[in-house]
């Protein structure tokens, strides 16, 4: 033990397979599926440094997911086993900061001449979450929780080279585009809308004729409020202008409010699609 | 080698765990995903032992799930990780039954007295698959993959002590009580509305306040025909006669046919709810 701590990587790693009914009718893993792989990655990762959702609702605190980023250089095609990486980049009193990277396995790790391969990078992912206390609902002092350990587990320097994102900026022109029903496979553990299940709705906007020319290359959510079973929700749409990224492949954005029975903004959703 | 064939057992076994995302608002693990657990370690047996979908998609053949029965004692909480055990249990030319047990993991396999611990058994599937000729469509000769490979992989003294099912009576009187449309997310990589949505827009037709008091005990479908992102799904609903289990507790059943837009029945499913 180091300072009160078992020697640990501050990095998790967890390996996960683009499972068959997962992926899409192009055989690659669906963006909802990467979110959950990912979510599950800082589960696994917090469970086992202590700071875990378990241990967190013995003392009467939970995470909550605030943000999540994804950007894809390339989606896992079907049956492919896939890392992802995870860790904290940075805390603050009611926020942390964690991040992803999602790696290929190379089957055979070492090339000819014995140096190793370098792993193809699918992707990254970036998140933010908060910390409540489940009584008041309230944000608490995530240093409060062991002597602000959290702090023993901070990798600075590992790089995330996506864009952090932000507020989605929308103007007041954005256009309702559906409104649905929410079921009982919609509502997780808590009794809220599966944070998963809002990135399944969102990307449900286009159809498979536009998939057919397009894959999500960055998919950003801000979840603003909880909604419930039997909340209908509604989605309005915005275009944002094309772009292009770096090696001038053309990108289309769309900005995505989505607004619970009661009228109150529950997320906030920025999807980039770029052309296949 | 034995007669051609690596020496590997018949039956094969899948560690899975019910992950949050995966897990309903009482922190049961969610049928449809049970459901894809089971699919998952179909794939992996069959495709371990020389007769899995990548192998066949070579020769053009596809395995088709016809039917798909699962009940339950329990199912797995939240975390909780169990085996799926596979197997076959007969084969004929049109046909193979592949059976499924879903076993508890022992943290201690020895009690104290060093004796094993018997697993716990949350429950047991049934399914039934037929093999297509993926360019015409139809029904393909089993047994001549191989030379009647399949033969040598029937396990036909295991127990799987659930009823067979088969095909659901329903009366003209069903009721329609949804209609859906179908998008991005539910199509699977053949371009057909993925099997295990089938089980998820089922089970939507009760809401959370139903499930407070019930979970499903047994689970049924059987898949009459394809249907396409884009057709509207109804769903028709019967109520059966109430009956009780071996251990007195009522069960509810309802019968539901899936009719996609042009009227052609899609599946068939009977669902058998126990009280909590």
């Amino acid at each position: 033990m180091v300072n009160g701590y078992w020697i640990m990587d501050k990095i998790g790693r967890y390996e996960f397979m683009a499972e068959p009914f997962h992926c899409d009718f192009s055989g690659q893993l669906f963006m909802g599926h990467m979110g959950n792989h990912m979510l599950n990655a800082a589960d696994f990762h917090s469970s086992a440094r202590g700071f875990g959702m378990k241990y967190l609702m013995t003392i009467k605190r939970s995470w909550v997911l605030s943000r999540l980023a994804i950007e894809m250089n390339e989606m896992p095609q079907q049956y492919t086993k896939f890392n992802v990486e995870t860790w904290v980049e940075s805390a603050m009193r009611y926020f942390t900061s964690r991040n992803f990277a999602v790696i290929g396995i190379d089957d055979n790790p070492l090339t000819s001449d014995h140096s190793p391969l370098t792993s193809k990078i699918y992707g990254y992912g970036r998140s933010i979450w908060a910390m409540i206390d489940t009584e008041t609902r309230q944000p608490t002092d995530i240093y409060a929780i062991d002597n602000g350990a959290i702090n023993n587990w901070i990798v600075a320097d590992k790089p995330c080279p996506i864009d952090k994102g932000g507020r989605v900026k929308m103007s007041g022109d954005a256009e309702l585009v559906r409104t649905i029903d929410t079921y009982y496979n919609d509502v997780d553990i808590n009794g809220h809308i599966n944070s998963v299940k809002y990135i399944e709705h969102v990307l449900d906007l286009w159809d498979i004729d536009w998939y057919r020319n397009h894959w999500v290359k960055r998919f950003e959510i801000a979840y603003v409020a909880e909604a419930h079973q039997g909340d209908q929700l509604s989605f309005y749409m915005e275009k944002q202008e094309e772009s292009l990224t770096s090696d001038h492949a053309p990108l289309t954005s769309f900005n995505v409010r989505i607004v619970r029975s009661d009228g109150t903004e529950c997320c906030r959703s920025k999807v980039v699609f770029a052309s296949r």
